[in-house]
């Protein structure tokens, strides 16, 4: 049976992790950068533009000031470009993880959908952010607020709901207790929507 | 080994039905109206009192206008009543499992505490409320939101996290899947915290 996983996360939770782990789990495509290079591919928009407004919604406040009033239209071809990218891969004939993005949110009319969301103690984010992204320490806390404040306007802004809010998402997991642990979970969540044998 | 789930919970969601259910397969204690009642017995409150003020925030908005200016400390005390009986739940010899009542704020710093909340679709708790609280059909939507911004009011101001926000819990479950369901994910992330053979 033909099933999609979406994953949103905070900033330095992991969740893009755990999400490339469920997809090897179940044995299922996963996208994340390549879902990016997909819609890049396919829209005409360069790679360097992709890679600039790739969820970083903040950058639209800053188009009401001249420099960057290119901006307005540009963010919001690249949503555009994505949305369809993502919808394209839910019209494969393939079961996939696609992480951020709004894809949720794109797929909500799916009927085989479960939205995932991937949160986590801050000490651990930031402990993450230093170990995995290579933040300099000093800045790492302000750095994953202004992540995750990133993420939520972004989201909140392309869709009707609330980003990081329980009951926008199936299943909301903190990954404090580990990776492998937190896959588990969600799996135990897919089973029981699908039945194990199903997927 | 001794650990303690709390349940938070949308009105109509299940989300008591599940914690109940969840407490029967993990072979443990049950706390709800139980609770209430214990508190009740020790502190010298009237049980009516207890019912009236459950969980019923607002009911302190009123406290501003003359007829109802014994509420605030009423109101208090019996949070304070709750928060001492969760308490002393929580250093009996027993694992067991709490709804609602901040239990899970209140427990913050118990190592052994897995916190759940549990979201369901408008839909299906419009039809839990009118199928199990014998809610008026054309007024369920409107209860719905009352209820749930009564929690959320009563929440928030009780404790430093956002109600129903996935951050403030281990695990959040949206209980279409299933009751059931819902409960093996939940037993699947206790698992995954505790091991197997702890639990």
């Amino acid at each position: 049976m033909k099933y999609i996983i979406t994953v949103g996360r905070e900033y330095g939770s992991g969740g893009r992790f755990i999400a490339q782990k469920l997809a090897e789990k179940l044995g299922i495509k996963f996208y994340d950068q390549e879902l990016i290079n997909k819609a890049a591919e396919e829209s005409g928009i360069s790679m360097a533009v992709f890679k600039n407004f790739d969820e970083k919604r903040d950058s639209f406040f800053a188009s009401t000031t001249s420099m960057y009033s290119y901006d307005i239209s540009l963010g919001q071809r690249v949503f555009l470009a994505q949305f369809d990218a993502i919808k394209k891969i839910a019209e494969q004939d393939e079961s996939c993880v696609i992480v951020g993005r709004c894809a949720d949110y794109v797929l909500r009319e799916y009927p085989n959908l479960v939205s995932v969301f991937i949160c986590a103690p801050v000490e651990q984010k930031i402990e993450r952010a230093i170990k995995y992204y290579g933040i300099n320490p000093a800045k790492a806390p302000n750095i994953i607020i202004k992540m995750d404040k990133k993420r939520k306007s972004y989201y909140n802004f392309y869709t009707d709901r609330e980003w990081g809010k329980a009951r926008t998402y199936d299943i909301c997991i903190n990954s404090k207790i580990g990776i492998d642990e937190s896959v588990n979970a969600i799996v135990a969540y897919i089973n029981g929507k699908f039945g194990e044998k199903n997927i």
